[in-house]
């Protein structure tokens, strides 16, 4: 159980021997509730065929994808389910999502071809999209990626391609901020 | 020793008694070199007049202000002369810079006439300025320098005021960032 539970992004060895030690000294308590929540999860969660992200059973396309409400024009790119979720929070995009369920890796070898990018271009065939926003990792990975689908897209003019301001994040200060980030801040600088 | 030098900033209680401790135990050793250091520092640095920043005595303006080849056009406004030495790391701006010293707090009854803003002004008469970016913190008190200056200098329509870019820093993802640095940086999102 510890090498298992030590493979949950989060835990080391170590913080996987105490969960462990918590869940069997009362079998019938924590370990039992466990056991339930990951077969609940097992059963009833799955991904959204249009956009990637989780969902529950018999509910494809999600909540989010099937809510008439939103802005059908403007899409969304997110890596992973949980940067949905992140957004969500923010509360200030009303669009829809498109989930990769990954990034361009070189050291991991994870191709242009293991991402949901077919997906998205049938998606541009039968949505009404006018914007897709790249809201991607601004690392090395996330900047490979932007390029693979800014290049795959150069073809459709009647799509225009942005990406999540790169700069200074909210209640941070400059003398905070790695060289980098402080390079593409100034870069990006915007008229008071 | 141990109260003193907890007031360092980074310098808990604990720290503080553990360098203590490491100070006393051969007090010919780092000990005299610290105050061999800190004389240093007292007889030999100080505020450039111009931007506020670190220099040493003798050298007023500082070597960044007595630069030729530096930028005069470009001001770059900090809060501390800390953002200085952040901003020069980065080594993509040539302009020159203002200390002011602080920032506009409420909470800590910092108002504007504490900041180095005249001196701001009896710049803006003396040399050739035609963009001034401010590199502010990204928190209220940031925000609140910011509009004060914008405020201050909207009569100068010769200067332009820019400020740093808001947005998601460098070697980040949308799934660790907060809910308000991702609404600055989807309404900051720029063409790919």
């Amino acid at each position: 159980m510890v090498r298992v539970l030590s493979r949950l992004p989060g835990l080391g060895r170590r913080s996987a021997e105490r969960a462990a030690l918590t869940l069997v000294r009362k079998p019938e308590g924590l370990l039992q509730d466990l056991i339930g929540a990951l077969e609940d999860a097992r059963d009833e969660v799955c991904c959204c065929g249009s956009c990637g992200g989780m969902t529950v059973k018999g509910e494809d396309p999600c909540r989010l994808c099937g809510d008439a409400r939103r802005d059908a024009a403007t899409l969304c790119v997110v890596e992973e389910p949980g940067d949905i979720l992140a957004i969500e929070r923010a509360g200030v995009f009303k669009g829809r999502y498109h989930a990769l369920l990954g990034k361009v890796s070189a050291t991991r070898a994870t191709g242009p071809g293991e991402l949901r990018l077919k997906a998205l271009l049938e998606r541009l065939e039968s949505e009404p999209i006018e914007e897709i926003i790249l809201a991607l990792s601004t690392d090395l990975e996330g900047d490979a990626t932007a390029s693979y689908i800014a290049e795959l897209l150069k073809e459709r003019r009647d799509v225009k391609i942005t990406r999540l301001a790169f700069g200074l994040p909210v209640d941070s200060g400059v003398g905070y901020s790695d060289p980098l980030t402080l390079k593409r801040a100034l870069g990006g600088r915007m008229e008071q």
